[in-house]
């Protein structure tokens, strides 16, 4: 349907599934067994006939590139043979839902070896209750083909319940006498999250595309707001051009934050009216074939003066949010450390709220206190890909070999002795620094796509709870300053980094700083020009 | 937050949470005992860190009118008091989600008579791993306040896990020293169904506000079909009025099912272009405060002609359903049986089609050999509430007590003897008749609300895999005939018929007939003057 989406001057491949299953296979240091890895059902919501939204299982989509529910993929490290295992057609069914496809069509759609139907009952069976049955069922297939490997899975019975089952565990390698929940499928997950890590050249266009579907979306907004008077109306300009371009899923629940609201971070109601509010951060990126873009915009919110501040202070908070992310885009290169872009971000936002007068005291106590957390309580960036929030790179499990990442290179290099002392700016202790190697894991490396997303916010309920209520903390906080900062909100910028061999690429294109104000004004212009604050009015409630 | 939304002309009452589990109380025949109902938790994705949408337990709803995740609510028969227990506060994810209700919000926003905390940790944890803490923690809080009622449950280890689950059977009336789950819970679920079929004032006004809403965006659509060239770009344009009004929540799954595509009844993926299909079916209702709308128009693609029939047979097929529709609807009136209902749009569609020579041969053989299911294949229609599915009337549980509706009456008449050879026009046998006495459950009653939504469909699929491979059948159609409809791809036309005391109230708004057609030829004018044509064409991909 949507192949057309992502062409780029030439013809669609298809999703490199078999190249990812060599990779997660290279990574596994095993040379027999079977992957088996389950697609997301189909279910309905509890107590009621409504199906419940389809997510695809992403451990599932990186080896197939499918996106139908039901499904099963078994990759055999011995052979190189990856098979899509089908739910058999239901015809009965067709005339209600259509239907799933068929070996033929799978075929052609996607980079398997093979495509196969499950037996006819485990299309409609959910599975946590029919995994016995589904694995009966398929026994003969599987003994058939692979005498050596699944059979003793399937004859061990407490080790059914995990062969299909769709919880975080339910990677599982099944493989031979040696296989064993725990360790093995603990062992594959890391193995596909390290491969997940690094994207090929398909993931970074899918990417690619969902930044610009979104970026057309933040575009309309920019356009329209200033007509609009309420933060659903934001919302829905923007999904409408993301569904008009059949990029309805989201990556995530979008933020339509105004005033205030710009200051809780995952914001999702989007309901409330502008009013006399300053600021709106919109935080909202759409999907494209499962991939995922991430993008935050800033906008005024000035009715009478659209595309302007609407307050020096207002400002001033959004310029010390740009310089700070366009100090940190700068860093985003290969072979350096996210933790040093981290903290060249925790840095600036110190520094830059010392010379507002917001915070106050010496630089040194501050940073030590962590006084900054109060205004910008958040990280700086996450990997992006299946998920908004990627797998980033992690210290391999105990009992593994040496595994590489999908580019063939190891993760893991020492933490420099300078970065080893990270409480200095008093992030909790990362979880991709392994803490008896202190290598560290966020070295950047080509083929990453990692957000930038520096901000400042103004939440009384978090100063309030645990910075103004104290002295430790308050002493470096400027109460008569911060009162005139209280009504911006919030200010973020997000965009999506591409780590390249020379450097970075930023795959986000929505417009910001000058260029967005910009795109306010025309808007505005044009509006008057079509009369378009009428048609506004006449569309309220 | 969209309260104001429900206004009409006064005050905006409080949801009915109380007088609901008085009247579900009235219907268990129960002196002892407590009504508890867990509302839905907000869980993540598998395998990922983001949230999976939410959506409340149409049961706790019902209840309390609460919309906020991982509540439970307790009614106690004896002392009539209904309590909602709100998840505790977590400080320290304010400035992420913000909060939930306190206590204080709770009791000026919903009919409840207390509000209290649930331990601390229970808010986050995830409800099945969690439940022997939670009725830990709570075990102090019940003994405290009903030590007669509810301690036997908590001291009995295999009845723990029934409390606060959340699969279909979650619904638990604890009831002192007899609470068993499997009749107990079917007792109250039952009980809380029945009262749900009939409508109070609140929830019709809810109704109709979503049906509100939903008139509007299929207006919207109207006015903007001539220009959209491609099935998503229409539910774009739907989707951007509800979100606009604050009804982003769809009673379930939209669907814009252009040419072939309008007739596989549940399609969903809404990504074709319009090519040069003759019409496009549009199924889309939103919801408000969690009580449904279910909308379908269909309309003709006609971009040479907006708001004109594109050929004889559509307008023929589009003129039968509206034929068919009318004459159902005016038999919608208290005392009336669903099943007359039904039987009148089977008997109308059989006679237009015989007309139109699509099915030819006897009359009376056609009905006996069902033909006519190969171009009607659905119900009539279906009961609209917190389910856009509704729970119907159904016969009670074999070991219940006579039970009334909302209303104080008794559900179940006798079936007139002439209504019993139900098999005359073909349905599967129907639950809402008693097999032994049977009674027919399908009498209207004033504050049902229930669709009345008859189709012809030209599905290839169903009439060639179920009826032109199969002789019995094939002798009824005739394909020269045929072959002109299969173009025409389907029609349905939905209205949510509310049963007054003196007839009907028609809840749907949504243009329909010559009125949907003169409001696209009205769309395709303004926009020919606006220049629409130019705006359509530069938001394309």
């Amino acid at each position: 349907m949507v192949l057309r989406m992502i062409a780029r001057g030439g013809n669609i491949d298809k999703y490199p599934a078999k190249a990812h299953a060599r990779r997660v296979a290279q990574n596994l240091h095993e040379s027999k067994g079977i992957i088996v890895v389950s697609a997301a059902q189909l279910v309905p919501w509890p107590n009621s006939d409504m199906p419940a939204p389809f997510r695809q299982d992403r451990y599932f989509y990186y080896l197939t590139g499918c996106n139908e529910p039901g499904c099963r993929v078994t990759y055999e490290l011995e052979t190189d043979i990856l098979t899509l295992w089908l739910p058999a057609i239901d015809k009965s069914r067709v005339i209600w839902t259509g239907r799933g496809s068929t070996v033929e069509e799978a075929l052609a759609k996607y980079d398997i070896d093979e495509g196969r139907y499950l037996p006819a009952h485990t299309s409609t069976l959910p599975l946590q209750e029919g995994t016995d049955v589904i694995l009966s069922s398929l026994k003969g297939e599987l003994e058939q083909n692979w005498p050596h490997s699944v059979f003793h899975i399937i004859a061990n019975a407490a080790k059914l319940d995990l062969l299909f089952s769709s919880t975080p565990d339910d990677v599982v390698l099944a493989s031979g006498i040696r296989s064993s929940k725990g360790t093995k499928a603990r062992q594959l997950q890391w193995a596909i999250d390290s491969c997940r890590v690094i994207k090929d050249e398909h993931e970074i266009n899918l990417i690619r595309q969902a930044n610009r579907i979104s970026a057309r979306a933040h575009e309309a907004v920019l356009k329209h707001i200033h007509h609009l008077s309420n933060e659903a109306e934001a919302e829905a300009e923007y999904m409408r051009v993301c569904i008009a371009h059949h990029a309805k899923e989201q990556a995530y629940n979008p933020i339509f934050g105004s005033g205030v609201n710009a200051a809780e971070l995952h914001y999702v109601n989007n309901d409330q009216d502008f009013s006399h509010r300053q600021m709106i951060v919109i935080d909202a990126g759409c999907e494209v074939h499962c991939y995922a873009s991430d993008v935050t915009r800033t906008l005024p919110l000035n009715r009478s003066n659209p595309g302007h501040w609407p307050s020096k202070e207002a400002e001033q908070i959004y310029n010390l949010v740009a310089k700070v992310q366009e100090a940190c885009i700068a860093q985003m290169i290969p072979g350096n450390s996210f933790y040093r872009v981290a903290w060249l971000a925790t840095e600036m936002t110190m520094a830059g709220l010392l010379e507002l007068g917001i915070l106050k005291g010496d630089k040194d106590e501050v940073r030590k206190a962590g006084t900054w957390r109060g205004f910008f309580p958040h990280g700086l960036g996450h990997h992006v890909g299946l998920e908004v929030h990627d797998v980033p790179p992690r210290p391999p499990p105990k009992d593994s070999k040496d595994i590489v990442a999908g580019d063939g290179q190891p993760f893991q290099e020492p933490l420099p002795p300078t970065w080893r002392a990270l409480d200095w700016y008093n992030t909790p202790q990362p979880h991709n620094i392994d803490p008896e190697t202190m290598k560290d894991y966020t070295i950047l490396r080509p083929g990453m796509i990692i957000t930038i997303e520096p901000g400042v916010y103004f939440n009384s309920f978090l100063l309030e709870n645990f910075f103004l209520n104290d002295p430790a903390q308050r002493q470096f906080i400027d109460q008569d300053v911060l009162k005139r900062f209280m009504p911006v909100g919030g200010v973020r910028i997000e965009d999506d980094m591409l780590i390249t061999k020379d450097g970075h690429e930023n795959l986000t294109l929505a417009p910001k700083g000058e260029a967005m104000l910009e795109c306010i004004r025309r808007g505005a212009e044009e509006g008057r020009r079509a009369g378009r604050d009428q048609v506004s009015r006449e569309a309220r409630p």
